[in-house]
């Protein structure tokens, strides 16, 4: 039995998209490859409000990290952490001799605008890494605010991890001033992992091709200058399923209406969370909690592993916590096609398993 | 209309193969996403006959090449090239600051077993690159031979690219001493482009542990540790759909039996290599030809574009000469699925083209 996924990535796709990844294959040498990079890259500029170049990565989302903190740090890069995926962002600086400081806040707590000011007035830095949407708590940071300080140091490359928010969330990437914009394909945007997408600023692109020792193939300058100069092909052979599947659900995304699409998020995100607060506790502020993913205090101290199990038999999966708050708390997603009735149906499901 | 592709990668994949691609979603940290990972690994052990751990990694070829040089090389790597893949290689150290140094010979001659012992006896080199199959040339190097040169070696970590020869030609990864054999699904191997995979011995993750600033994405011993440890996982989310296509496409090749699939290739490379003979004039002496390609010269001085402009309204694609060899050869591939009549099919309508 398929089981419904309502964990934070892999996300269900749907059958039509699905069909997609069965394209057969072309050539990746090819105007029609090159045509398939280009539709791609005008859709994702929509959905991030931009005008900057798109790349795109056979990798995970982690690819794409890595390459913008070691392809743009030519000082120093001020990594910030409100869990785990923003502290792995810290662990690719030193695996690559990336000089970096890691500045973390206590899980379920933001990134403020105030500390990467602190932080960035010691002009110690050139690059910024902030988590849109941090997974492992459920954090949604105030990107936008973050950017207006970021702003102030013109030298300074921002880069911003969406992996868990981009296209459940509205992300202006130019009204924020994000130089480097990543996000993967197996969460809101409701593909199967296996491709990484970022954009990528002018100043990001001048910034990478001072710093030395980028390595080769999650190098953001030799993906650019690949771009610019091939007609939108790639130096290696890229996921060409992911890439027929990505154009075919971005016009799936953009006739819901890009609107649409971030209401719908909000409306599931705004449901649990009220389902949440009656019978447990979110964990983060309301504030900052997030659109695509609500993580929830085991405050009635139930038995996670056994709820997702008895979960299972009925065709359901959630998440359990993650790292240190397993069991602690649990992860519900709203991200992707998911609507509210299939949460309303998810919820109750969980109230009768535990006669809430 | 679908051209059919005689190009080195990517290559035709069967319509049952391909809906595997559209397999629907399970989450990655589940028993199921281990089991797959484990029978992987099991098929991947047969066809290259092999004990050692199988890794595989959502990237093209090029990125565990990267990896493997890059992890593995505590001293100096020995890069032979025969043609612009193999070469790449180099520029992937040198893009890392990995210690290297070229051994280059001339495009459409191999890599002998002489000339690796002439560089290895200097006792300078830690690692040797070599590349099976070159498909810029159309070399298939004697790499069992290089194999009992490289033993006498026992520090050097022997690497090997067979990314357009796996599951095309025998590739004896034990009795040839390969440490780490990389290739990717879109040759031979008869799937999209998307997932690279590689077998990893023993002595190559004992090497590779002392090698610093390995990385994050493209670590070896980051995958090795992770498989071993967290029950046939990744760190990252893997291409989920390209593994449901692996795993049932090696099912496939082991069903057809290796014997007989690399004899179909030798069977279809001889064809080809008896035709361009007769009209043209094969690029490699025989005893190099690869089996997976054939790289032609134009003795003729025929115009490459114009035959394939022609052939593809009948639907199929060559490819012209790679590189300096543009317009000078242009190559043939055979491999994967394809047959002994659909290559007949090929070269008839070449000859009627042509005239010939």
């Amino acid at each position: 039995m398929h089981k419904k996924l309502f964990i934070p990535g892999p996300v269900d796709v749907k059958e039509d998209v699905l069909q997609k990844m069965a394209t057969a294959m072309i050539g990746h040498r090819t105007k029609d490859a090159s045509k398939l990079q280009r539709d791609i890259s005008e859709k994702m500029m929509k959905l991030f409000y931009t005008e900057n170049q798109v790349l795109l990565s056979t990798s995970s989302g982690s690819g794409l990290m890595e390459a913008a903190v070691r392809s743009c740090t030519n000082k120093r890069a001020a990594v910030f952490a409100v869990g785990a995926f923003g502290k792995r962002w810290y662990d690719m600086a030193i695996a690559n001799n990336v000089p970096a400081d890691l500045f973390e806040v206590e899980w379920g707590t933001p990134t403020l605008p105030e500390q990467v000011e602190e932080v960035l007035k010691t002009g110690k830095y050139d690059v910024v890494t902030v988590t849109h949407n941090e997974t492992s708590t459920g954090i949604m940071n105030p990107v936008g605010e973050i950017g207006e300080v970021v702003k102030k140091y013109p030298e300074v490359i921002f880069c911003v991890d969406t992996v868990s928010s981009a296209a459940g969330a509205k992300i202006e990437v130019d009204k924020w001033g994000i130089d480097v914009c990543i996000t993967s394909t197996q969460k809101a945007l409701a593909l199967p992992p296996g491709l990484a997408i970022c954009t990528i600023s002018q100043k990001a692109y001048e910034a990478a091709k001072k710093v030395e020792n980028r390595g080769y193939y999650l190098d953001l300058v030799k993906l650019y200058d690949y771009i610019q100069k091939k007609d939108h092909q790639y130096p290696s052979t890229p996921s060409l399923s992911h890439m027929f599947a990505l154009d075919y659900q971005l016009d799936k995304i953009l006739a819901e209406g890009l609107d649409n699409r971030f209401k719908r998020h909000e409306e599931m995100a705004n449901y649990v969370r009220e389902w949440a607060n009656k019978h447990f506790e979110v964990l983060p502020e309301e504030k900052y909690a997030s659109n695509t993913l609500t993580n929830i205090k085991n405050t009635k101290d139930i038995s996670v592993k056994e709820l997702n199990e008895r979960l299972a038999m009925r065709g359901y999966t959630i998440s359990n916590g993650y790292g240190k708050l397993k069991d602690k708390t649990f992860r519900i997603a709203h991200m992707g096609e998911t609507t509210l009735p299939e949460i309303k149906e998810l919820l109750s499901n969980i109230e009768d398993i535990l006669g809430l």
